[in-house]
């Protein structure tokens, strides 16, 4: 699945969609298009892989079924939609999408779509369809994140080179299909959730000490972000390192990072980084740097939180992860990285990071 | 208010609040710090300077004064930390702030500090007391956003020219108080509050067309974004447009834009745009691209937050402002720029902007 590369490959794949869907026309068949089913039944955790990935089961939606066509005609429109913005290579956010999807249909009343949801499953199907990642059709997810180290790239006609940027860095597009890495010096990535530690590590000049690429992100990582990491990954073979707080929050973080997520579970070998290593922060953390001062009690959701990832599939058979998670629950509490300001402004720089990479103390 | 402007003025104000309180206990005075007050009852509109500005209420804060001493001790805490950092000329966001100043009392197991809103409120104390913003303090706010256009700025000894960074712009930092300006080719800013947007303004090179500089965050605006628009405006005299949807959340982004906050009211002259004009989704917009089809219904809080904003001081006597807030009111709905895309893809980079610019269609 997405094995697609580039534009003309999407385009081609667009273009074999609306043929198949013609020449239904032409020989008076019912117009149908075949969908992957995107339901949680259809979703595996692949144990070769390493990824969430979508099983083989698929379903008919046809023109001429009352049940099917509103979601029929969405999809092609999503696909016409893409192939227009191929045509004069731009790009659409998803919300722009809808609005550009959102037309009344002649002599009617009815809109094509009257909500977001509605264009956005469209566009998901398109992408099971075609065989093409949104990005490659053209349709681009939120933009965030920063990124600073030895790498320099080629985009839009720009060399950008990461490591002359200031103390603002790169930031980081929604969408990463089409740029070129040009040179990269890095030896490894360090990806964190939070916005104020990069710019702690990038104050410190962790990635020229460590000779490695810092990005960071707010929360959750955009597709954006975890793809241009992926793509280092593969086509650079950098290891990934991912530092997140000691938070059932920020393992979910690293787990949907290294695994994917059931709702992208679709375009996993897109995204998801299987030999990502968690860094930090362990309950062992806790204890070695002595930050028990600085636990913070557990909620409800927290309690709940990692109860979920306890029991993920893929976390089920690691001693290590299990052995995190029992010890976190034992502490009924969470802690953040940024309590290890209280030993120092540069003690994560100049003590933490250094000293668990140089033990290769992660979790895998 | 906050006329400093550098790291030796910085130093010279935090040594004098040093001295003072050194010289109180040398002459056995009961150690005192005067804090101007910060509340709503000393929060006004300043008509002349156009901001909501801080009046000249005060308290005095002792150390011999059971209900004072945990507050006083927690600014002379904050102080000892903002000059740490000064030495050693390094950053703290406020997160890390907080950890640094957790220190538990030598024989006694209190926290001179329990939860980061009393370090907050410690830190603003310490920006009322010292003249000195949080930043020239070197505790940062949240970092986002992305800025592009002809303008080359020097910062940390890179030379970063935002006009050639690919699809992605420089990533605004959350202190911007170093940067230099090295070229300013750009007329004019657009403020824009989604990245989204930004992306669609960036890839149809509107700040080369319209010799501009496009910057975006997420939302309101961070300080850093704030003070880097303001810093262009003061310093290269180039106006400040804000694109907003038609909606009372965008709308109150662009008051605090102008005018400032209550919440940072002491901090407004170095971040307010007394000049800010609004350039984007209004009323008569909706009519003049027919965007009605795309309203969407107001809810509960749409219609708080519009009585909420019309009735501000610095709304109160402006006629374009109450009458675009009675159109609102009466279509009961609010529409975003994204649907502009339903027009075309780049109509909003090709026709709405540079029409609304050509025809200076502000709102003040």
């Amino acid at each position: 699945m997405f094995q697609l590369e580039n534009k003309t490959e999407t385009k081609k794949s667009l273009k074999k969609v609306g043929e198949k869907v013609l020449k239904d026309i032409e020989t008076g068949n019912n117009p149908s298009l075949e969908v992957p089913i995107r339901a949680l039944s259809n979703v595996k955790f692949d144990e070769k892989s390493k990824m969430l990935t979508m099983g083989k089961a698929t379903a008919m939606r046809y023109f001429f079924n009352v049940a099917h066509v509103r979601k029929f005609v969405q999809t092609v429109e999503a696909a016409a939609v893409a192939k227009e913005l191929l045509d004069v290579d731009k790009h659409l956010s998803l919300r722009e999408a809808f609005y550009r999807m959102k037309r009344t249909l002649p002599d009617s009343n009815i809109n094509l779509v009257d909500e977001q949801v509605e264009s956005n499953q469209a566009i998901e199907d398109l992408e099971l369809i075609s065989n093409a990642s949104r990005e490659l059709l053209h349709i681009n997810a939120n933009k965030m994140g920063s990124v600073a180290g030895k790498v320099v790239v080629e985009d839009k006609g720009d060399r950008v080179d990461w490591s002359k940027l200031g103390s603002g860095g790169w930031s980081i597009p929604s969408n990463v299909e089409e740029i070129e890495f040009k040179k990269v010096n890095a030896k490894f990535i360090i990806y964190m959730e939070k916005a104020a530690e990069w710019e702690r590590l990038h104050e410190d000049k962790v990635w020229e000490k460590l000779n490695c690429v810092i990005v960071s992100s707010q929360g959750q990582a955009t597709r954006g972000i975890r793809r241009i990491l992926q793509r280092l990954h593969i086509e650079h073979k950098l290891p990934i390192y991912v530092l997140t707080d000691f938070d059932p929050y920020g393992w979910y973080i690293y787990s949907v990072l290294k695994f994917g997520s059931i709702s992208l579970a679709h375009i996993s070998e897109r995204l998801a980084i299987p030999e990502a290593k968690f860094l930090g922060l362990t309950a062992d953390d806790i204890e070695k740097y002595d930050l028990k001062k600085h636990l913070i009690k557990f909620e409800e959701v927290d309690f709940k939180r990692l109860d979920q990832i306890a029991n993920y599939d893929w976390f089920k058979n690691s001693k290590d992860w299990q052995r995190q998670f029992k010890l976190m629950k034992n502490m009924r509490s969470k802690a953040e990285l940024a309590a290890l300001s209280s030993k120092g402004i540069t003690f994560i720089s100049e003590k933490y990071l250094p000293e668990k990479i140089k033990n290769r103390d992660f979790i895998d």
